[in-house]
This record gives C-alpha cells, structure tokens and sequence, in this order.
C-alpha cells in the first residue's frame, strides 16, 4: 500500500481505483483527454487516502515493444558478458534492436518479480524509461513525432539471461510473468520530457545504473520513425527504450537477483517502482 | 471475393459476416465453444452466397507468436544465407527461437502483401502452420499440451529479410503491415491434427515449399510446455509453428518477392491463403 496525497494523484492515473478490466487509461489515451478532463479525474479521486498502485496500463493494447543496446556502456557490459545471441559487427548497433515483452509479464510497481529457480538461475533488473504512443500513426518523420507521444513511464526490463541467450532471439527470456513491472503512473508529454528524464535502479539500497534519456543510442524520434515505417503505431503502444550501464550481468561475477532482493527504480517526475524479487 | 457452398461455411467462421471489431471468434474461442454452438453459427450463416474471408482473428488479443529455424532443412538454408544475426553453435538450434509479430501485421487470405521497394529490398515468403490456444494456462506438461490447441491456421509470416538481419531482433522485419496473412479458417482441433498437417507454398504456380508438421523440431507439446513454462498463454493466442525449406532467401541468388507476384499457401483442411505482392 503507498499512501498518495491528492497532488501526488493528478497525475497518476490509480489504477486501484478501477477495476482491472475495465482499462480506463485506454480510453484516456484514445481520446487524447485534455488538461479538464484529467482534472475531471483528478476530482473522482479526490477522497482516496490510500491506494495500491498497479501498472497504469493493466491491459496494454498489444506486447510491449523493447529496444536493446540503446546506451554505448550498456550495449559493451551486455556484448562483453557472454550472453549475447547475436551478432554484432560493432558493438554500438548501427540500427535499433527490437524486440517484444508479452502482455502477461506486466506487472504492478510493488509486486512481486517472481521466477523458478530450475527455470532460470540468472535473472537480472533492466531500469528503463518508457514512452507511450497517444494517436494511430504511420510513416511518421523524426520531426513530427514527439507529437504522437502520450506520454512517459518507468518500467524494468526483467530478462532471464540464460534463456535470453539460449533462445537466441530475446522474446521468451524478457516475458516472464511479473517480469515488467510498470509505474506508478503516466507523466504525460507535457509535464515531462526526454531532455530531462533520468532513470536509476538501486538493488537492495545500492546504486546500481543511472542514466539519461539524452544518452540514447536512438532517441525517441528515432525510434517512432523506425517504427511507423514498418508498422501502424497504435494509441496505448508502450516502448521501452532500453537499459543504461550497470545491469547485473555486466559484473565479474555477475550480480542476478536472488530471492529476497529488493529492486529499485526511480524516474525524474515520474515516481518509483519498488519490486521484491521472490523464488517459487 | 470468394464463392463458399455452405459445407465451406460451416468450418470457416467466416469474418467477413461480422463487423471488424466485434471480433466474434474471440468470443468463440473463450467459451471453447462446443460442436452445437459451431452447427448454430453455421446456420445463422446458411444464407451466404458469396464472402469475403477476412483472417478468421481480426483483434488478436497479443501479438502473434512464431519460430524461428524449426525445420532441419530451413535451419540450414536460412544459415547459409547470411541473412542471420544470430550466432548458432550448431544450425538446428537446441532451443526454440521465438519472437513475436505485431499484430498490426495480420492480413486477410487474399489481402495484398504491400511493401515500400526503398524500405526492404529483400522480401520473403513463409508459408507455415499455426495453431491457436483454447485455455488460458502456465506451466502445462508436454503430455497434457495438445488438450490446450483450439485449432489450426494457416498463415504466411512474410519477413523484409535485409530489416530481420540489420536489427538482429527479428520483431520489426516480420511486423511490417500486412505481413501476417492469415486463414481463411480456423479448423478445430477434432478436425486437424499435427499428424497429418502439410503446408505447401507456390509462387507464381510454381511449387517453392512444402512442409509436413511431423518434421518440426519442436513439435506443438513442446512449444506448448516451453512457452507457457514461462508465461500465461491466452485464448486466442496465434503460435506459428515455423516454415519448411524453400524460402526465396534460400536460392542463390535469392528470389524475393516482387510487384505483383502471387503467393499461395495451403494447408490440407485449412483452406489457402491467396495474397498478391504490391510495391507501394
């Protein structure tokens, strides 16, 4: 349970205070809601003293959409662990690595990221920032896009290492259930902004990466370029825009989280998660 | 348009008879529908003449699951091309290599396969086998995998192969729009069978592929109890199996796919996919 004030909850989106289903956050996105309607909501809740958060978007539209190596240090610790499937002519890529995390690896900002140790012994935290898509698009030019933007959320990039490089390609070791947790809540795009937002995971206490958005590889122009090139972008689109230096495979040894850990992650504006990381 | 006699109709859930968005055969899927309630929509479709078969899952509930390199032969061929960015030890993997299509990507069976010739360059037939879960289920044995298959598809999991090579993640080269056909019916699991299952693939009329699901590496139990070891698998999820020998990036030089080609895919039971090339 995290206590909110009534300012910390404008912006926050509860999903405590709706059903699971009902998605409310969906339509908020759709109808690309203006300032009144969010202080609307804002007034819907204004008699909460205490709510549990969950991840803002509890029924994403489809996967969410992940990118790798998007920080020059982190493409290097990850390329360098061992544990790295592909190729790579460079260790900067030359093009965004993207792949996908199932909807079912979502997960709130305070519960539990809980794996099999028989399944995976080297699971590992990936703070990151993520982006999410406001209107249907494609073909969109790097000049146009930050106009297709929601808005911003901190999530965790959860990846089993071992069945990340077994698999070789990244989909099953990044979708583990519970393996993405997500908020607390949606900044939206103008209260919050990829020239300021910086990401940093603490592992029981202990600062572990920081990073910021103007340090990526591909920025988010970039990337919905690249993306709606290919692909009808839709509203509710999550994109995840990788990990900074500082993961745990890029210690010698290697640091995975084990059962008990406590991972941190915090975004400038857009608050924190806070998951235990439980073996079953 | 299609002419289908109602003996047709009966298997076909015929999209076309529903609005886009109601997405019926979710409905169908979630309740595991049983034999009467299929004779029922049968009969509430007796009057139909002529359709137009649209993939029989219009709103998948997630991205479309597939696997890469799951016939020994296309393992090979696909090795050799140097399309692949991703290291193998040996060229028939040891573990399924999964990824996901976006589901903006899903065509219907005589859809146009539409791509921009500055975009990709290099575009690629695959004619495959899917199969669609009935039950929501995590952690299924092997043994107890085959009573979770709703049923059978056939599909097409066309790949800009210069796009799946530069971003070493093979997500965006398989997910440009209309790079999923799909259909042009689901058959149920009492009516096909992984043991009779062949896919056969013609472009132009000239046979290029065919692939009997017998000769899987990974067969459906065991992509089954892979996948669902890690994650929830949901009712209506869309797994592609992977496809045979025979791709155009397999001759030397490549056959890609070009303006006006037509692509025809059948799978004994599950009808055939007609799609046409169209640069654009």
């Amino acid at each position: 349970m995290v206590l909110v004030d009534e300012a910390n909850a404008k912006v926050s989106f509860v999903g405590g205070s709706f059903a699971h289903h009902q998605n409310p956050v969906q339509a908020v996105i759709e109808r690309r809601s203006s300032r009144a309607e969010l202080e609307a909501l804002k007034e819907g809740e204004a008699g909460f003293s205490e709510v549990t958060f969950l991840a803002p978007i509890s029924a994403p539209v489809r996967n969410i959409m992940a990118v790798g190596k998007n920080y020059v240090e982190h493409a290097s610790e990850f390329d360098k662990s061992g544990f790295n499937a592909t190729t790579a002519a460079a260790a900067v890529p030359a093009f965004p690595q993207l792949f996908t995390k199932a909807t079912t690896s979502l997960a709130g900002p305070t519960d539990d990221i809980v794996f099999d140790p028989e399944h995976t012994s080297s699971v590992d935290y990936e703070g990151e920032i993520g982006f999410v898509i406001g209107a249907e698009c494609r073909n969109v030019a790097a000049a146009d896009a930050m106009s297709k933007v929601f808005g911003y959320v901190a999530l965790n990039d959860v990846t089993a290492r071992d069945l990340q490089k077994n698999h070789a390609q990244w989909h099953l070791g990044k979708s583990l259930d519970s393996f993405c947790p997500l908020g607390p809540w949606i900044a939206t795009a103008d209260e919050a902004s990829p020239a300021t937002l910086e990401v940093k995971t603490w592992i029981n206490g202990e600062l572990r990466q920081t990073g910021r958005m103007t340090d990526l590889i591909f920025d988010v122009p970039t990337l919905i370029a690249t993306l709606s090139k290919a692909m009808t972008l839709l509203p509710g689109d999550i994109i995840a825009t990788g990990t900074p230096v500082g993961v745990g495979v890029g210690f010698t040894p290697p640091k995975f989280l084990k059962n008990g850990d406590l991972v941190r992650i915090a975004v400038s504006g857009l608050g924190e998660l806070n998951n235990r990381v439980r073996t079953a």
